[in-house]
């Protein structure tokens, strides 16, 4: 189950929407059993487009920011599930340290300030533990609406990670490790540190994810009697890409054209009159950063340099080289114009709530993770909107989140899929 | 944690409250570390009475009805509750038979289609399969508000019980079988039957559960630096009494004395200018029959021929015999004037929501389980109202209802001690 928030898009539920909605406790009973052979990520984001005709996701983020973006009302359900996360882990911890990305960014630090709330709520004293180097004594921020925030020094001993008086069990990075894992990180065996490294950006690429995704959406695709295309975008890598010295050039011009062709095929069996497209994005790359869309695979040769430079560098000055591409996935949601898309956000196995991601100045074929976006939370649904058994034909209407949590835990399993398939500690049966 | 909802009561916070809203982390690692040994009843209501200088549960409810009565803004956490609740049972769970009481309540039958719906979210598909010798085939009943809720006769075969073409898992009894365990429902070995049926009203006596509340009031209050008797309504009871007969009437009024005795001693020592007084309640009673309130022991000499056959059958018509003397706590709360009483829900070991029960004829001295209360929901507070670490002064005010949570689970976890004591196959190691 997932929270029943209000969605932007009113259009009528069609059929993949209908057939998920009605086969509810089917699906929740396969996560359940999903959940008792893999683990879940600590807590992740997922960022999905609405086609109309399909539905996906785009980018499963395991350091996910944001949580100062959901409403008050769904708070007590992260508390519950961070609760559930905990007891699984360290029931008999007491103090959480938080290590936070190396920005002062308000909208970040406000984030931190809802993390360290929801787990001071779970039972936890949380403290915040900085990496970036300029932080050498305990520096207090005041925020915007009267919060503040504490970042401290790490210190590190030769076992174990902390602050000054403050030891503890578990250590939670928000912090995705894009420019490489610090030393200072490495080497702890005596706490968890969780999400465990190799989910960090300095070690996954997306393509393992929508791999991992792809096998997902191939099970629950036919427990569910869907072809897994309708929630799963196609896509294809380059190994060997230079942007800046235009090398593998025709590597992507190859394999831009092959899935524009498949997605052509897709789009012609279903009857869809919409000009595919493929997105270009690096596969190591997070934030936004990096990312191209092309309608054509000729773009690649005329690709400016303008163009070509801003694909050269990912965040934190990463130089990009292999990339993925991807089926573009149009997004139908709007708010007052603005093309949007949900992000939902899980901890543990539950969806805890989510937000639009809003860009007025932004195409619905482009990426909205840029800056100029904004962020409109998603409000509960009012109780007569709940899908609900018994109930008389129009006393209740669908719920389209219900849809957005379902795809947002599929993309989460794949992302449990991918972390024990690159686990570097995991044994091996062979 | 627990759901932060307005409460009625705005006075200022007391040193109790203070206590326990400052020491949040400590009391939810005390709870977790306790579930990690103890089971918690499947799901729990409990009846919390705040006096001001006192706080303290007055009953607990192991098949709690009312699930109505919560606000839409708690049916995500009573869903995510409840998957936790059936993923540690049956998780493999396709189906759920929920046993009603017998009755034709539309009250009672809109709590139907609220457990219906959480547990259908949840991913179960939910059917009510009743003991009532008078459904004999499946009854559709219309409901105010356009739900509706089909209740179909139980099928019992040797081993499982169901209904026609409908075999669950795990069988949730809402009937607290007041008037004795039905055959049908004993020898079932082959699926869960939660709560167990030595929870019911049939063998569960008021008495054992305070016992077990004492005991976990007094380990709770040794944690928190607290005089137990802050949070736990002292007791006595008498084992023999026939109120028609006037039989063992010197007991009840020797108890009655020493009890208000004790309170009298109390009240002394923290300077509480109220008068005492104790409520009279057959042990194993429940819905609020079977209950007087007594202000001086001479009471009972003199009780009405009226008043003795009221106390003389408690529900379903049982006899009352082993009766409990308890402290009567106060109620300080109110709403529009009305005497009101927090009532606390939770499922597995969640705090999911609360109402107030209230009863506009009352006194704060009286039990307002009885004809004539109606419920008040509890709205969630705004966000600005939450306690949060590193706010500035003012700028966030305390929640009462963390404490009423608190409480309710501590009752909670007294049922659960309660439940391993009289569990009939527990296996001894002595």
């Amino acid at each position: 189950m997932v929270p029943h928030l209000v969605t932007a898009l009113t259009g009528p539920i069609n059929e993949l929407e209908q057939r998920v909605l009605d086969s509810m406790p089917a699906i929740e009973r396969w996560f359940r059993l999903e959940w008792m052979e893999h683990t879940p990520p600590f807590y992740t984001s997922v960022d999905i487009r609405n086609a109309g005709f399909k539905l996906a996701p785009v980018d499963t983020n395991l350091y996910p920011g944001g949580w100062n973006n959901l409403t008050p009302e769904m708070l007590p359900l992260a508390v519950q599930s961070a609760m559930a996360a905990i007891e699984k882990i360290c029931p008999e911890a007491k103090n959480l340290l938080v290590i936070p990305e190396n920005t002062r960014s308000t909208f970040y630090l406000a984030n931190l300030v809802q993390l360290q709330r929801i787990f001071h709520m779970a039972g936890l004293n949380v403290r915040i533990g900085s990496i970036d180097p300029e932080i050498k004594a305990p520096v207090t921020i005041d925020l915007p609406g009267g919060s503040q925030v504490t970042l401290e020094p790490i210190v590190r001993t030769k076992r174990r990670l902390g602050l000054k008086d403050f030891d503890p069990c578990t250590i939670l990075l928000n912090n995705d490790l894009s420019a490489g894992i610090p030393g200072i990180l490495e080497e702890i065996h005596e706490q968890y540190l969780l999400p465990p490294l190799h989910a960090s950006w300095s070690v996954r690429r997306k393509s393992k994810h929508f791999k991992s995704y792809e096998e997902v959406s191939k099970r629950f695709g036919k427990m569910l009697g869907i072809d897994p295309w309708l929630i799963h975008p196609l896509f294809n890598m380059c190994g060997e890409v230079d942007f800046t010295a235009r090398a593998g050039m025709e590597c992507l011009t190859t394999n831009v054209d092959a899935l524009l062709t498949r997605v052509r095929k897709k789009y012609k069996e279903y009857g869809i009159n919409e000009k595919p497209f493929v997105v270009v994005k690096a596969d190591n790359g997070t934030s936004g950063m990096g990312i191209m869309t092309v309608r054509d695979a000729r773009e690649i040769a005329g690709l400016s340099d303008a163009a070509a430079r801003r694909m050269a560098e990912s965040k934190a000055g990463q130089p990009v080289s292999e990339v993925i591409i991807q089926e573009g996935v149009l997004t139908n949601e709007r708010i007052n114009d603005a093309v949007a898309e949900p992000v939902v956000y899980m901890m543990d196995r539950y969806v805890v709530g989510g937000f639009y991601r809003v860009h007025a100045e932004r195409g619905i074929d482009e990426n909205l993770n840029a800056p100029g976006s904004s962020f409109a939370p998603l409000a509960f649904a009012e109780s007569t909107r709940l899908p609900q058994p018994g109930m008389k034909p129009g006393a209740s209407a669908p719920n389209r989140f219900y849809m957005y949590g379902v795809i947002g835990r599929l993309a989460m399993l794949a992302a449990s899929y991918e972390l024990e398939a690159t686990d570097p500690e995991a044994e091996v049966y062979d």
